[in-house]
């Protein structure tokens, strides 16, 4: 397997990818769909993170003969019974509003005890080859959320999210540190074995 | 048991509850917490339905010195893993703002089949009398959630739910006739026999 392509038009997700899969010894260059013309879009449609990972990679490599790797992720809060999930990033009701969709959140548990803020990241990653195989992987990061937001590194809950181990929230933490411990970075290393095979 | 404190500051619920109450046959006056001074208000901390009714009945019971129901009812849609919930009162974010809750839970749910908008209300009654006695009752209403308001009865998520059974949303069904099927009086009716008792 020489070429991937990562079912997104974020170009820096496919510059992530690739810097992970170096580092891991992978000789491998990840395209984005960015790269291909009449890639269709797909519609988030399935009811769990590795439903909507596989319907992505699956679309992508029907639409490009290519294997293609498609991950899905957001942040699984306890008091919610795991919601905000695959909603994440469109919890507020439109996609992409981070602010609208971290304050909503924030909101909505502004009577819950400290206690009781508890909360994973999580991260599935779906690879589809044309041959047929499928595969899943999985990264979690647990910690627990707090009511103010501090930090501008990352994106989404970020500023709002303290990992088990830390002070910081993970949107103080550098790329390098969150990589290396984010459900993003436990996913994409649990992909190395299966793309190097 | 010849008097009862309602915890709630709706005198309309008040009425209703003497109301099915009365239809059972139980002789029994049932005021609301608008009729004493000094009840406190209680913040709804709880993390279920019955922890929160349970609070608040025995706050009021505490109060009052009488015997004190306390209900607590929502929500609770599949997709979002029972949620709202014990927060469908705020859903949104701010207490009581029927439409926004509304509008926001058709956003969350835009990309969701039909096929998997089904819902369930549910009302948790708490009954606790000053000898330190604790009863729970329970009752569920399961249906649908549907994409256009219909009917204006009712409160609450009322105008997008549909009954199992029905066609209509519960917001085009009379009081008698929601009464008949709903969470709160299906739960009302199991308090009878404790009330009796």
């Amino acid at each position: 397997m020489r070429q991937l392509v990562l079912a997104s038009r974020n170009v820096k997700k496919a510059v992530e990818m690739q810097r992970i899969l170096g580092e891991a010894g992978l000789d491998i260059q990840v395209l984005s769909v960015a790269d291909f013309d009449g890639v269709p879009e797909v519609a988030e449609t399935g009811a769990t993170f590795e439903a909507n990972a596989l319907l992505k990679a699956r679309a992508v490599c029907a639409a490009t003969g290519l294997p293609a790797v498609a991950d899905d992720s957001g942040i699984c809060v306890d008091e919610l019974n795991g919601m905000p999930g695959i909603l994440s990033a469109r919890w507020a009701g439109r996609h992409g509003d981070d602010d609208a969709n971290l304050q909503l959140l924030l909101d909505q548990l502004a009577d819950t005890p400290d206690e009781r803020l508890g909360a994973q990241f999580r991260c599935v990653i779906a690879l589809v080859t044309p041959d047929g195989s499928e595969h899943v992987v999985e990264g979690e990061m647990p910690g627990r959320l707090v009511r103010e937001r501090q930090g501008s590194n990352g994106f989404g809950y970020d500023p709002i999210f303290v990992p088990d181990g830390f002070t910081q929230t993970s949107a103080e933490l550098s790329a390098a540190e969150k990589d290396a411990i984010s459900h993003r970075g436990k996913a994409l290393r649990a992909l190395v074995p299966l793309i190097g095979s």
